[in-house]
């Protein structure tokens, strides 16, 4: 594909979001799809965009993880059917990441559950429907909820200076704000949630923007107070999300995965989740562990960018000689660590950390190394 | 976003097909995304894909159209829960239309239903994740039935040639397969679906190819036999597709519809869709018919191409003066028609044949008038 370089075709279906003017004057070069949204990828260059972003600060319209807002008496009930998290103990101004399961155990989501109030609640969503899942279980237990995607659209703030950026905009009190905690903020008179969270390991915040009227003017705000900080329009990074081992709905890991394939385990409480649909499918695996699981992939690549690995655009065989024990589902060319760096899933029998493998890219074979940990 | 040009980003997440390597041998310019998985939209350009699909025939990866799989003892009664069309009589070997609703009676889908069996049958889905509501709601009513997504994917044949390239490729019975119907039948030892079906105005076929061990094996002996009918890859016309008001799932209806609104009532039996999980919210509806509803818009372009208008990418209002009466979701330039052609939702105010309104384009206000059938 990337040889070919294809358009994407313009059409409502591919809903545009509340940020899109402000994207667009930044000069977005590209998009993927997500939840049926326009999510940008590109900037500048995908390597220039990573170095900002680890120096600088970006504003990242995030748009596309739409929130499936649950609301009423049985709300609380309706979310801990949905993961084998223990969420008994979640408290108002708090977020959870949350593995979402079917009655099989296997992922339908990764989403953040932002605790709301006690009967109301978002999940702000990873690539997939989960609203046709949400609405399935509540109409057929009778839940006495209310299930619909909310006029919210987040915006990220994301990178080193974020801090700096989110106080000018919404004050100090922005500093103290807990990772995976919440603060209701002033903006032009409406109070937002902003939560400290996204999807780099830069460090930076969520803002939950409630009404797309003041989705513009709170990006041109933050691009006008930016200024002194190099702030740019960003995205989501492709290199340095791989490096951090941030995971992603679709690339990673599926519905074919349980939450402890994906090396979520630390994230369920399979035990106490009561109500949790996919509990009893899980319990084994919870005993057990499972038989692959979510490694870091180091690519070898010669050094010095001397043999780039291609865009993965698919999964990629592990192979160990003629016998395939993994797969590779998101790779990158990391210039800060001068190698491949890539997301796999590993069978138990190949993933102790200096496994020497070799993946099968549609460029040819490289060799490649298991790791436990990513370049964090 | 036609003035940038942005490119789609390539990830494991916008799933390739069984037929890529064909599609990307063809030279295709272009991509969205649909089911979460790459959807050719041109390849030599949108006219001249236009004018062939008219005049000879093509072969389109539709794979993106995936199945829900639905069998057991419960497949037929939870078939029906999904629609208020009555499937009652629904034949082995035939095809349905069928809108799906909600309990609000919000389109979800408008999927074909493929009966396989008594109890098995494939939904060929539209562009949400139908699965997660279809799962959600046979697990809450505790059905006795197995909801999955096969390894099943489409590839059409479309275009006046159609029967003459079917015909090379599965004998002369392909012939006499009725509109809806579908033969199974024989290639390369396997047994396929071919259905009279397809997502044009200009005849064809869509075979369900049932594994993707023979997805380039089937494409490739097309292309080779359809040679003397001057056979190329194509796909979804976006000009094509709205002269004869082939509504697009996402685009021109949206869960905020109901199939009256999208002017499926035909396809509806309200009253005697038993245990459609929509019915009740749909009776009323069904009874007084819909305040607004899907009609063809010409959007007048001065003729001769001299004002053509720009690529629709959200929807654009149509106006009676001040007011807004409804919306465009779609639209083309038709070299065929020599005007723009749409497909809107108007107001029962203004849906009579003949009103006249403005639709306001990103490009600025056009004269618009509303019809009661499209161009065919």
């Amino acid at each position: 594909m990337a040889q070919n370089a294809p358009l994407i075709s313009p059409s409502r279906r591919l809903r545009r979001t509340p940020f899109s003017p402000g994207v667009e004057a930044a000069g977005v070069k590209g998009y993927t799809v997500y939840n049926h949204m326009l999510l940008p990828t590109v900037f500048r260059s995908v390597e220039e965009d990573y170095r900002h972003l680890k120096d600088a600060v970006q504003v990242w319209d995030v748009a596309c993880e739409r929130q499936v807002e649950v609301r009423g008496p049985d709300a609380a009930r309706l979310i801990q059917m949905l993961t084998p998290r223990d969420l008994s103990k979640m408290q108002d101004g708090q977020c959870f990441y949350v593995p979402m399961v079917d009655e099989t155990g296997g992922m339908l989501n990764d989403p953040v559950a932002v605790k709301l109030d006690e009967d109301r609640f978002w999940i702000s969503i990873a690539d997939s429907d989960l609203l046709f899942w949400v609405k399935g279980l509540a109409y057929g237990f009778r839940l006495d909820v209310l299930v619909d995607e909310p006029d919210v659209s987040p915006l990220a703030i994301q990178g080193p200076k974020s801090d700096d950026l989110a106080a000018a905009i919404f004050g100090d009190a922005v500093r103290d704000i807990r990772f995976f905690r919440y603060k209701r903020l002033a903006f032009q008179g409406r109070e937002l949630v902003v939560a400290r969270s996204g999807y780099s390991k830069q460090g930076g915040f969520e803002i939950y923007v409630d009404g797309s009227d003041i989705a513009m003017p709170l990006w041109n705000a933050l691009m006008e107070a930016g200024k002194p900080m190099d702030v740019h329009a960003g995205c989501p990074n492709g290199i340095e999300r791989v490096e951090g081992g941030l995971l992603s709905y679709g690339n990673d890991m599926t519905r074919e995965n349980t939450p402890h394939e994906a090396g979520l385990g630390r994230f369920c409480a399979t035990q106490s989740a009561i109500g949790c649909v996919g509990r009893d499918a899980l319990l084994r695996v919870a005993k057990e562990g499972p038989v692959q699981q979510v490694r870091a992939i180091e690519i070898h690549t010669g050094g010095g960018g001397r043999a780039p690995i291609p865009p993965c655009d698919r999964a990629w065989p592990l192979m160990d000689g003629d016998r395939q024990v993994g797969q590779v589902t998101s790779a990158a060319n990391s210039p800060d660590f001068n190698t491949g760096v890539a997301i796999g899933m590993v069978r138990m029998t190949h993933w102790e950390s200096g496994t020497e493998l070799d993946v099968i890219t549609p460029d040819g074979p490289r060799a490649a190394t298991v790791y436990d940990t990513f370049w964090i």
